[in-house]
């Protein structure tokens, strides 16, 4: 406990919805909060003790998502520039946001938002997965011209329970992803780093044995961070362990896969179908051989939206700063040296 | 036992797959069969004792969707003048065709093979409830322009596990539709005619009750067998107790609802969206203006198919053709008298 007072960076919106209740929780723990609103824009300084004070920040929803580059830009001018910063909570699950690398690589908590759209993505892709593999991308093309066209033998997959799902990276999404598709009645293999057996899974497996579960693989989900070792994960090559009936989905990150690659596989008929929402290049340039790859269904970036959002990243953070007055350890911990080696959280 | 022939109405694609199969079940219970193979065409009669001897028959797939309805009416003049006929097994879950309304009337056993493609239909309904709960429908039609189109906050639904599913039918395809949904985490409320509990079912109501749940429905999914209590269950007076951010899913019977009305409500927006397997004509006629109507997903009453739907079918089959040898009671009996009052076949 200290009477000096605690200055936490925090947008103009987190300001004005959750100020007083920060302050309270602050005193009611015997701490001093100093509210500090980040600048809305790069080049505006902050008075001198205000900077000074800086030692949490809170880099939230509204200026991830807010649509305004400049208002990430100026708050990290800020927290950069905080000779006494010691935590940073962020609105995402991931850390390859390159506004966050000057924080990983100093003596900085860094906690994110694992979790906080996990189930509403997770719903989104086994939504995409049954509705691909029964039989929709076929249905709604006949749909649009008018024909009453049923599926032949040879446009059915086979069925689901026969269906095996390899899903790459077991945080909070993968394991949902999991969850649901067992309960479907899939076979479930989750890669990841460690072994240990994870709820729903029917195998955990190391990336290094990846190759060899291709060849059996019905949908393979890739749902983990993007990392140097994940960059381009499924490439050409791999594509071509794919058996032609398998189906592709993306929610981590664009660069996990070669996109032309995929396209060209996706227009050659070479694999059954494909759910993509992240992108090497986002907004998807209009010239994509993507956008009409046959049995191919886009989203913009946009798998976790759901309502109900704002108030679960509202109680992410607030369990954390509650952790950090407490002198708790943190949740969603991503500092490097607390990462744990299973992988697995999808960055947003 | 006996040692008269027992006499088997069968498509002659049956009797090349199953018949020595089933010669050698009969034998082994002690009965000898005779495999009679209905004519392929109307009209043509078959011989005086091979007519005579006709106890038993099964109507399989082939003949129900094989495309040939002469094949079906041939069949069933044969059946329906066979004299000493006492049991007809059918490879539909519903006893709707009219082929069977003379079977219903006399003094036979009717056996249905409800539950022989329910789980892919389950698996294909959620699939669709999924998809456009989640936002495809607003997605697909942004990819068709080559459009970066996130949803505005209007256009996203909320939270599945805040969304009440309200199921009519509880035969196999209902009870899985709302394990199912009960898995992702809405709130599952089953409408049949008797109020016993239902694994995955938050509540069981009765048909009188449907008015008072549906302004508090997300999704009504109809999932009974037309009757004549039924028949246009969802009219104009039910949609419009309907919120507007409700959707619909058919997969029962085209007459359960009132098209017109349904095709209205959601072209003026006064529904979020629908999914259609069924059609009061089939194929839908080109000028039905459910083709095009916003946010709907139409299949050509195809939602079942399934490469493991053969075998299960036959499993049905087999199944109760042993409980015939061995005395026993029959699974599936659709036989008026039989019919148990928890409504909830739909009728393939």
């Amino acid at each position: 406990m200290s009477n000096e007072a605690v200055g936490l960076l925090i947008s103009q919106s987190v300001h004005d919805e959750l100020g007083e209740r920060l302050s309270a929780l602050a005193r009611a723990a015997g701490h001093v909060l100093r509210l500090v609103v980040a600048p809305a824009e790069p080049g505006r300084a902050l008075a001198a003790d205000e900077q000074a004070a800086i030692r949490l920040a809170y880099y939230s929803r509204d200026l991830l998502t807010g649509g305004n580059p400049a208002a990430g830009r100026a708050f990290f001018d800020v927290f950069d520039a905080a000779p006494r910063a010691e935590w940073l909570h962020v609105g995402s699950a991931g850390i390859d946001n390159p506004l966050y690398q000057p924080t990983l690589r100093r003596a900085v908590r860094l906690t994110t938002s694992s979790g906080g759209n996990a189930l509403p993505i997770a719903q989104t892709v086994v939504g995409a997965i049954l509705a691909q593999a029964r039989g929709f991308t076929h249905w709604l093309a006949a749909q649009g011209e008018r024909r009453w066209r049923p599926l032949t033998a040879a446009q059915m997959a086979r069925d689901l329970h026969e269906q095996t799902a390899i899903i790459v990276g077991l945080g909070p999404i993968g394991r949902e992803i999991g969850r649901l598709l067992k309960a479907v009645g899939l076979t479930t293999i989750g890669v990841r780093r460690g072994a240990a057996p994870v709820p729903h899974f029917d195998r955990i497996c190391r990336p290094d044995v990846l190759d060899e579960l291709l060849p059996a693989c019905d949908w393979l989900v890739l749902a983990c961070p993007l990392t140097p070792e994940t960059r381009h994960l499924l490439d050409a090559r791999r594509i071509a362990l794919l058996p032609a009936h398998a189906g592709v989905a993306n929610i981590g990150r664009g660069e996990l896969l070669d996109e032309a690659a995929l396209a060209a596989a996706l227009h050659q008929g070479r694999l059954r179908s494909a759910y993509l929402d992240v992108f090497a290049t986002e907004p998807l340039p209009a010239g994509s051989p993507l956008w009409n790859a046959p049995h191919t269904w886009l989203s913009p970036h946009n798998c976790g939206a759901s309502p109900g959002n704002a108030a679960r990243f509202t109680e992410i953070f607030l369990r954390n700063f509650m952790h950090w007055l407490n002198g708790e350890p943190f949740d969603n911990d991503a500092t490097p040296a607390a990462r744990r080696a299973d992988g697995g959280t999808r960055a947003t």
